[in-house]
């Protein structure tokens, strides 16, 4: 059908398909109905959820694993259940478009109390301004295509959230005329840019000791290859923060590990904070990020560039992608004049040496699993330890690690998990999740068992919230939370396989079960000591204690 | 202690006690530890739920029963997932206080990018400023009282929730010198309320047929004693609307039933759109309230008197509050000059017959249930069919009825009767709720289980948005939701009770086992036909098809 004849729902749908979205994640409601009712006729899929937030982080997971992600729900009672998914998007930098529908705009004559009204119609647009990069209400037939262009290609532009508001009653509207937004092409300023490749790439030559720390931006906004030919085409060696885990497979020679301060392994960290020129690409520079502010990285002996900025020592660039800016320094044949000092790159573990009667500790879990890992295995990591555990595991080929690990959102995982087998069907996906996150969105497991998608969760249970009783020593009840038998929900879902280990042989066991078993999802119930902690937490508690009192 | 010496966390704890506050929903985090610290050392009772949003809804339920409630949750993650329950408290005017902490003063020198951040600093309380009738940053340990006095204070004024934000290095600083907040004293323009109370006096005495219709704000306002008082002086009968359902006990002589347009009763709604003044007092004029509009009130016959605004006929009263108005009234002796017409008010409905052997449905579900209901029973109806069809049930005694029958959130019942059930532990709370909805919310369960609370919970199950299906016909995937054996969560949360139920002698079985079951929740699976509906849900269904599709 020619452009002209579409409706703004139809229009809406096609242009979602050319930015290569093939699912949209949600729950119908009334004023969201005749949208679902096109979406279903399109070659679009609608994904059911159990709830909206669970929504939110499955279309954010699909997002990080596909390029893009949708969403669609109803007016408040849906978009207002989703705030926290799309501001972890937002914060995350993940691109996520929102779409919710509305009252008609024929409804609102004489300002009704229609239901799911909160203060006035434009409560929900109001409060998603404050989360999203760009929005628009689809309230005039003669700027719907307009709109709809501009807020999508924000979305990839700041690879962002977006937010898209139909009233129910203009879904099937054809305009007569809709002009076309047309998004001005983005350039470096091909002066600054000539001039901070040639200062960047002097201080490379120069540097005794360069080294790369890579960021999830480089991921989010494709740059990985430019990355890698950089680092290969001088020898400078890599690493990456926590958010950027698996940028580059970890297995690379040139790859050091995860940079996180104090907080990280001792050897890396040495070879960062002694380095004369630290490259950050794509990096952002949060707190748990940088070891809670551990790092110590001298901003003199740092060239920082991002999506948002390119800083040199104390000077700034404006007008820089950072796409030209690694795409222009990787094709310098940088001619460095001295060897580097040879980077802690050594990869090979020492093997995983069973030892089955000994209870289960997270960190033998995450040795095991690491051994298990293939090539097309997706990790996803809930927040606490089963974040900073699975930094240890290795990622390799076209493997991927996906974490909330700045905006930490509990929760995230198991709705995330589904994202990234609907986006990546052929991979291996495994959710690493706490008990307490998984008692919030945990039971997104039905939408994984009604796909009889191949997801192995596992739920690592210490009988709480680990991380704030680590962060806050002492005997709190309100860190305790009631102990489910997760194991058992095979049953109340009608499907699905439920395993339970306390011991490494029955982990071991469980595992090697779930692993062969492609019929359907697996959870394995993992029970570790109360007080068990992996190295990282352990470290990040004694750095954090202080400010969770209150300084 | 005195005030005094009190640190700005302490005096919070303080003056939420003042309002009758005894419990405080929630969930701990590393931003509100310090508070929560305080709180569980304090005569609060903290209360930990599954999920945010869940507390929000427990607060609201709290809060519609024992006249304000609170909830305590961490920055962003925790309060950014709780806008929807919010919203709805915001919608259907439930005193609900919002209580999270923030990153500390001290962390926020140049700007970090501290963990659970979203735009800024200001976001969380950007987004909340959309959602609460009030909202303070304690950022100022000089106005900090003062702010959480004003705050309050507007919580109980306006019966909507309230926004409190404590940056964690502020919970144990103790103010050298807080002035504190005296809040204005309402009062009605004397002048105003004589003309307003002596016009409404004469139109209810020359008046052929005058009656009372009752809304929610009577409730939250404590004037359920003083309307009754002006029906039982006069002589005047009463209905009520949905959500102001339950607000005088149903066996009332004077009482003649919900009115609900044309979805509702025959008999009631001849007998109020044929009356000449029709005297709504707090009732929300709003869609559902009003049978989707179908209600045929002349503007011309109509005295309405809200918190908001008095209107007799085409005119407005300012500066007349609500309370003072309903009293002044119900102090006037009337002098009707001609007897009123008998009111449709029989309320012996006929006994109900069980068929052991035929299929559940819905109807027959909630008139077996009104046999059940007590003098202290709290029934807690989710939304759609749970809702419509349990408007059936007959409220008496000190029993109430909870419902989001003007916002309308799925997934409100479960939740809100733990709130429910632990603002008053004496009644026995019943929570209806449809498999959608429960899927939703449900595992919130497990709170009831670990207080032991005996909730019975009643998942009526039709496989999917029931109301969707009526409201827009067709078979549309997106309205099939996947099956779960409800019956069985029990086994997952290690306690609490399961029955199943698909003929009406199965549910009688379960109910009467439920009943005389105390040591926990119970939760009754009851399987109706995939199409059955209440006579409501029908005629809703056949009023609001064509909005659905948008025209």
């Amino acid at each position: 059908m020619p452009e002209s004849n579409l409706s703004i729902g139809q229009y809406l749908i096609r242009r979602l398909q050319d930015y290569g979205i093939g699912h949209v994640f949600g729950i119908p409601g009334d004023y969201v109905l005749s949208f679902y009712t096109m979406l279903e006729e399109s070659p679009l899929e609608a994904i059911g959820c159990t709830r909206e937030d669970c929504a939110g982080f499955a279309a954010d997971g699909y997002a990080r694993v596909h390029g893009m992600g949708a969403l669609c729900v109803t007016y408040c009672v849906g978009g207002l259940s989703v705030c926290n998914s799309i501001a972890g998007a937002y914060a995350e930098k993940s691109p996520v478009v929102m779409i919710t529908g509305s009252p008609g705009l024929g409804e609102r004559v004489n300002n009704p109390l229609l239901h799911h009204m909160v203060r006035n119609f434009r409560t929900q647009h109001d409060v998603f301004e404050k989360l999203c990069v760009a929005g628009a209400e689809l309230d005039d037939p003669a700027t719907a295509f307009h709109e709809i262009d501009r807020v999508l290609a924000a979305c990839k532009r700041f690879s962002r959230p977006v937010y898209l508001e139909i009233p129910r009653d203009q879904v099937r509207v054809v305009p007569h005329d809709a002009p076309r937004f047309f998004a001005p092409e983005l350039r470096s300023d091909r002066r600054a840019l000539a001039e901070a490749v040639d200062e960047a790439a002097r201080r490379i030559e120069q540097a005794r000791q360069p080294v790369l720390l890579l960021g999830v931006e480089l991921h989010r906004f494709n740059l990985q290859d430019s990355a890698l030919r950089l680092a290969e085409a001088s020898g400078i060696p890599m690493a990456a923060t926590m958010l950027g885990k698996g940028v580059v497979g970890e297995h690379h020679p040139l790859y050091m590990g995860l940079y996180e301060g104090a907080m990280g392994h001792e050897k890396v960290t040495k070879f960062i904070e002694s380095s004369d020129c630290v490259v950050m690409l794509g990096t952002f520079m949060t707190d748990i990020n940088l070891g809670i502010f551990t790092a110590e990285l001298d901003v003199a002996d740092c060239i920082y560039a991002t999506s948002e900025q390119l800083r040199i020592r104390h000077h700034h660039y404006h007008d820089v992608l950072l796409k030209d800016f690694i795409e222009e320094l990787a094709a310098r044949k940088l001619h460095r004049t001295s060897p580097l000092p040879p980077a802690p790159t050594d990869w090979n573990k020492e093997p995983f040496v069973l030892r089955p009667d000994d209870a289960l500790t997270i960190t033998r879990l995450v040795d095991r699993l690491d051994e298990q890992l293939q090539d097309e295995t997706i990790v996803v990591a809930d927040i606490g330890d089963s974040l900073f555990a699975s930094t240890e595991l290795t990622t390799h080929g076209r493997s991927e690690f996906i974490s909330p690990a700045y905006y930490t959102s509990m929760g995230f995982a198991t709705p995330a998990a589904l994202g990234a087998s609907v986006a990546r069907p052929n991979a291996r996906v495994v959710a690493i999740v706490g008990d307490g996150a998984f008692q919030m969105t945990g039971m997104e497991l039905s939408s994984l068992v009604r796909r009889k998608a191949p997801v192995v969760v596992i739920v690592i249970d210490n009988g709480g919230y680990g991380t704030e009783r680590l962060l806050h020593p002492g005997e709190y009840r309100f860190n305790d939370i009631p102990a489910w038998n997760y194991s058992k929900l095979p049953e109340v879902l009608g499907g699905g396989t439920g395993y339970r280990a306390a011991t490494e042989g029955q982990f071991d066991e469980a595992l090697n079960a779930a692993w062969a078993d492609l019929s359907g999802p697996s959870i394995i119930h993992a029970t570790i000591p109360r007080d068990d902690a992996s190295r990282a937490l352990q470290r990040l508690g004694e750095r954090m204690q202080q400010n969770v009192m209150g300084g």
